[in-house]
């Protein structure tokens, strides 16, 4: 027997239709391309988002078509949020750091139709341009340059408004984005979101133990908008009348600080790079920006150095660390400290801080070794899998990579973990990541975190290097803070107090600096290629 | 095109696994009928309701099955919340106060095959057993007394444990609960939740804007559980991981202040009059009881007068009002401060705490009088309709109410309300209480919240007396504070600046007490019949 409640759809028309409704003057900000601040609200994001689905069912669009878009973090990237999947399409954000033939892949073979961008991102559009297949082209004229042969301008396009525009009558389930894995190894995958899956997560990440959005908050918008629906941040901040400030292509150490301090946010996002760099510059200047008590920051994309919670705490910041992917749309867990825990010393506190946390609510967890699920113990290994509402079920026309789920329908994560008795998830690496060395596995991540903690290092990077007779050794490629010397025997030091004699890095080798993806995460399938010929001292 | 997302069904089940998993050592505190504390925790929960599931099962339970329960608020009134539609059951609450011979029409209407009761209610039972058909009857034992013939032992019936249960497979769709409105008209109609409604309604609920529950929260469940999911702290807390704390039977003055302090009570809710009485105990004697800084409580099933607001806010104690009903699961608008207002002097704060509020996510308005969906001006009045996926969508077995559906899909609320320009609602008044005074409708709840603010009332209600003259003229029934003399002429001034004369009551009578409900609304319908050969002075 069925309840008999409505069958009322989780949509983001609805999120729209509420943020027009109740929270139309609330402030939107936005850095352009040119550093100008722009200052918008929600009664504009209301009636421009309306204009774009308007103007896209004029264009033809039909259910479930892709619209690529290449634009950095402002206004016009909240409109496509809300205007495309509003009006029945498949909202495709694009990274525009990727190289030219990934990213001409990644337009074809999610075949699509029509394509957004920013004129301050022509370039990276012509770089593929004779490679796609796309039926029209709109630009969002920030320069007011003339606009390259066959573009349109997307002001002029959505300029008739949304007089008379109804929203198509949608299926929760319908697709409502599509994100690509940065996949560091294979081809690019396509996630494919639900607009139930993002009402879903919406409605968790904002709970009260986790991000605790409120109408009160004033949201900066860090990570990029590209990536896994910007973290989910400005479907959340929307759904809770928030206000929203976005930095546009500004997003490291000053202009970033400017903003904190000028719009007064009490919210942001971003990977560890950027929270360090920012920390970095704050540090050297304390008392030049001013930020709002109790401003918290979810940091996640790769695991958050203890060090760095502890340095932001003592400048004001609250950073927070929680996990996900892009197949997860993508908060899965959280962590934050337990009632019983508030009495911990600081220390304690911070070790569990730096822990991934507890699922959220609706993600269940589990991790597998070879001998099934591993035990709470905090030190066995296994896979992290996953499953949940807002949790990939299969990639965009990929049967292939079917194997990333489990018989009985888990997400393989292809991170491990290890589980301490109170449920909180620790990634010790990602599975390729580990270092198999003599049988052993070797966290780099707990290797990076420790160095981080260094007051000479400014960042490191740990990969395990072929060894002839361990089959894989680590070595610790570190960047020092400015005017520092290299102090390789003090940093192995430093290192023996926390780890056994066998985990330490073998060798240390100091650079300007460690190569990074296009969102910001240690690239280290460059750095084992750079290193495969490392010729061990004492092999 | 759909989205690639996990089929994951929002469940019971699901909440229940995640405080087995996360929240074992979390406390569960409850006052038993002979006022006795008992002491219990999340995992004898998850060990106890899972093994009521197996119960069940053991027992033949089939999905769908009603299963009716009799209970005051406890620990295993919690566990009937899970173990019931954990196994695939159907949760149906009764109201032990309702005269016996509706209580045996609710019992037949719903089909409950089995009854789970406290052995304090027994009487209860008792005059209903003759009249109804239940399979088997099982008593939690509180008192130690010989069973009754024919009923059995709850503690033995589940004493085998959990061992080897498994859940059976639930769409989110499925029936979790049932809960007939108190109807003061016409036959109690029966509202039947789905696992879905009540767990989208617990993300909503526990929103940092709304309740904001969080695992360091103790909440105290005053509202009875068998009323609308006891307005849906239980599973609202279960998800979240706080503490929570029952009262049994003692919710009223003393011994609910007792439990405030001695608890630590973060969160709580009731309705106006619990809390009414309490803020008396509380100001006769301000130093007895030391309440948590910023306690906060929700406030509903019958609109919250600012005087009451106000007073607690001096008492340490922020109330806070919502709206829901029966068929709302019941929390469907909420009334909080925008951040605007945080700036405003505090008699227009207070005037925007006394509204209802905005909905809350997934829920949508509007109210319509004869010229259609009326304008937001603070003053055109009109009927409140209200959809989301926690509104019901008819009753159980009962088309002919029907047409509390409008053709496009809406709930009629039978709450007339008015709409400020910022969209807040207030609640003018039921449609049936309003008093239509020669063409003019006058609110007798702004009557009467007016009367509560005036220090020598307690208590007041207006309900409108036949008039030979003007249809109906409202007629104020006052229960006055100890020790204070009838004084109509001074009310009556006091009256006089916040209303036009014609909306002024034309008598007043001073009585001891005014009839409630069983979930202690005014009983209005009475107060009509008793006053119904009222003789006008003047007329």
């Amino acid at each position: 027997m069925n309840g008999q409640m409505m069958d009322f759809p989780l949509t983001l028309q609805h999120l729209l239709e509420r943020a027009g409704k109740y929270f139309g003057s609330q402030e939107i900000v936005s850095r352009l391309p040119d550093q100008s601040l722009v200052r918008s609200n929600y009664a504009a994001l209301y009636r421009r988002s309306r204009a774009l689905s308007a103007a896209l069912l004029r264009a033809g669009l039909q259910r479930g078509d892709r619209v690529g878009v290449l634009m950095w973090n402002h206004a016009a990237h909240l409109e496509v949020y809300f205007g495309v999947p509003c009006a029945g399409g498949v909202l495709h954000t694009l990274n525009f750091r990727l190289h030219p033939d990934e990213l001409a892949y990644i337009v074809n073979h999610a075949r699509d139709r029509f394509l957004i961008v920013d004129d301050a991102l022509l370039p990276a559009l012509e770089a593929i341009r004779s490679k796609v297949n796309l039926e029209r082209l709109w630009v969002v004229p920030f320069s007011g340059q003339p606009l390259p042969q066959g573009c349109e301008s997307y002001e002029e396009w959505i300029a008739p408004g949304d007089a008379g525009f109804d929203y198509p009558a949608l299926d929760e389930n319908a697709a409502a984005g599509m994100c690509y894995t940065s996949g560091t190894t294979g081809k690019p995958k396509g996630v494919l979101y639900s607009h139930r899956a993002v009402a879903l997560h919406s409605l968790a990440m904002c709970l009260p133990d986790y991000m605790a959005f409120r109408e009160r908050d004033r949201v900066l918008q860090v990570s990029s908008m590209f990536h896994a629906n910007g973290w989910g941040f400005p479907y959340a901040a929307v759904m809770t009348g928030a206000a929203l400030v976005f930095p546009g292509p500004h997003v490291l150490g000053e202009p970033l600080l400017d903003l904190l301090s000028q719009e007064k946010i009490t919210v942001a996002n971003g990977v560890p790079t950027v929270w360090i760099t920012a920390l970095h510059a704050l540090e050297q200047n304390p008392e030049r920006w001013p930020l709002q008590a109790g401003l918290r920051v979810l940091s996640a994309g790769s695991a958050v150095p203890a060090s760095l919670i502890e340095r932001a705490r003592r400048s004001g910041i609250h950073i927070m660390q929680g996990w996900g992917m892009t197949e997860t749309t993508p908060l899965a867990t959280f962590s934050f400290l337990r009632p019983d825990m508030q009495q911990w010393p600081g220390e304690q506190q911070l070790e569990m801080q730096s822990r991934q946390g507890r699922p959220v609510p609706f993600v269940e967890l589990r991790a597998v070794s070879s001998a099934g699920e591993i035990p709470w113990d905090g030190r066995t290994l296994g896979e992290l899998q996953v499953r949940g509402p807002w949790v990939a079920a299969s990639y965009f026309e990929f049967p292939e990579a079917q194997d990333r789920w489990t018989a009985d329908g888990w997400f393989r994560t292809g991170d491990v973990v290890s589980i301490a008795d109170n449920g909180f998830i620790r990634i010790a690496d990602r599975a390729k990541d580990l270092i198999k060395s003599g049988g052993e596995w070797i966290s780099s991540v707990d290797l990076e975190n420790a160095l981080m903690g260094h007051p000479a290092v400014r960042e490191a990077a740990v990969v395990g290097v072929p060894h002839p007779k361990w089959a894989e050794r680590p070595l610790a490629v570190v960047v020092l803070r400015d005017g520092v010397a290299p102090c390789e025997t003090e940093l192995r030091e430093f290192l023996t107090s926390r780890f056994a004699r066998w985990q330490l890095p073998d060798a240390m080798v100091f650079v300007p600096e460690i190569p990074k993806t296009s969102v910001g995460k240690f690239l280290k399938a460059r750095l084992r290629e750079q290193y495969s010929g490392w010729k061990w001292g004492d092999a």
